[in-house]
């Protein structure tokens, strides 16, 4: 089965309280693009986080004396590091320039996924956050799609992620919503016949990672783009799902 | 700029000793596929494994007294545990049936990536080792196919991995040959004219995780996919570029 990714150009620079999904379904109506059954929806999480009112202006950020202590220690912006710590439950390592933290949300990472490039920025500089509840935003606007176009498609919200042990960033899922997010094989067999003991796939961390290098992540302004052909799945899981769970983690 | 990830069905089960370009060329030649300036071929490693030789019967494998006290303490195959410590530099972590190391090629991750699916077993069973050196591989290979077609493309070798923290494997690149593996963007500018100062994007295993997709893992019978539109972009990088030097490694 052949996949496509195809990117959405075109789309206006998303802010505060925009509509995305009344705004994205004009634009794909504008531009004749129709969606199939099957198709996923990526969504980059800047454009979802900006919409939902998630950039903080770093004046109005009190750093509290554990995060005047801790930037100190790795040599980052106090409010910075204020910001992380009120995103994440615990600071996996810290060393010079960097906090790797598991986010509230499950997910670990740098700096609890606070981004401060293509956003716009105060005198004193902005950060954006990700969003509440990726999934939730997932599935609003999963809904709204859904019942404007009456196809069956899914929506993934995407994120960059740095990694151990190899350079540079790729896509991961952080939000899913009527897709298969982990395939889970155990029980079926290999070409020989062995039963497979081990095989989940993560389906949404790969759509993201490949959805992710079309979007670009520096100036392509492509935040949206449709994964055709690696059907959706339909089902009710989460990326929540996918988090492994703390007393399997290897790495704590 | 869409992407298309275009799976090859049809192909024979690879063995020892196969020539795997030409037996590729013959088998797009007779399908009338045609490959593009640009198009990526993604290999899944096992076949490379395969051809190369590198599935051991474990009744030759004699296990080290250190590979038996560590099988002992972590519940596994004596035999495996002697093929995983000759395949790796470090061990990361252990615990009951896993066994975290370092990978000779610097790739960390679960049992030196020696696998025992889809593999033909011997009466004592077998375990496919990673290649020796799967840039050469596909280096080798890349060669091959561009002369033979006189096509500007890259190769690339897959492998699935599991990850730290997060369920459910995607593919990661662990061999590549004339195309970008690590797309710096360090020096541009985002969209609002800020100085990108962290942005290496991992190309090559962005386009792993999907085209390990669309081969599937477990009985699909499609281990080579034709990645179209990515842009090989015909570098020298090889994945080894992609290994995170040891000192800047938070986990060790």
């Amino acid at each position: 089965m052949t996949f496509e990714i195809l990117p959405i150009e075109g789309l206006p620079l998303f802010q505060k309280d925009d509509d995305l999904a009344g705004m994205l379904l004009a634009h794909l109506h504008t531009s004749q693009f129709e969606l199939a059954d099957g198709d996923i929806v990526a969504i980059a999480q800047k454009v979802i986080s900006k919409v939902e009112g998630r950039l903080v202006d770093l004046d109005t950020v009190e750093p509290s004396a554990k995060a005047e202590t801790l930037a100190a220690e790795v040599d980052k912006d106090p409010r910075i590091v204020e910001l992380i710590l009120q995103e994440s439950t615990d600071i996996v390592r810290q060393k010079e320039g960097v906090l790797i933290v598991r986010h509230r949300l499950g997910h670990v990472g740098a700096n609890a996924g606070i981004d401060q490039s293509n956003i716009h920025h105060s005198k004193d500089g902005s950060a954006l956050l990700l969003p509440v509840d990726p999934d939730k935003s997932a599935a609003d606007i999963q809904q709204r799609i859904a019942s404007a176009t009456g196809k069956r498609i899914g929506v993934l919200i995407t994120d960059s992620a740095n990694r151990p042990w190899r350079l540079g960033t790729v896509g991961i899922a952080i939000g899913a919503s009527h897709m298969t997010v982990l395939d889970d094989r155990r029980g079926g067999f290999d070409l020989h016949g062995r039963e497979l003991k081990i095989t989940i796939i993560n389906r949404a961390d790969s759509i993201a990672a490949m959805a992710t290098l079309a979007m670009g992540e520096t100036d392509e302004k492509i935040p949206i783009v449709i994964v055709r052909g690696a059907q959706a799945g339909y089902t009710d899981q989460k990326t929540a799902d996918m988090i492994r769970p703390l007393e399997d983690d290897l790495f704590r």
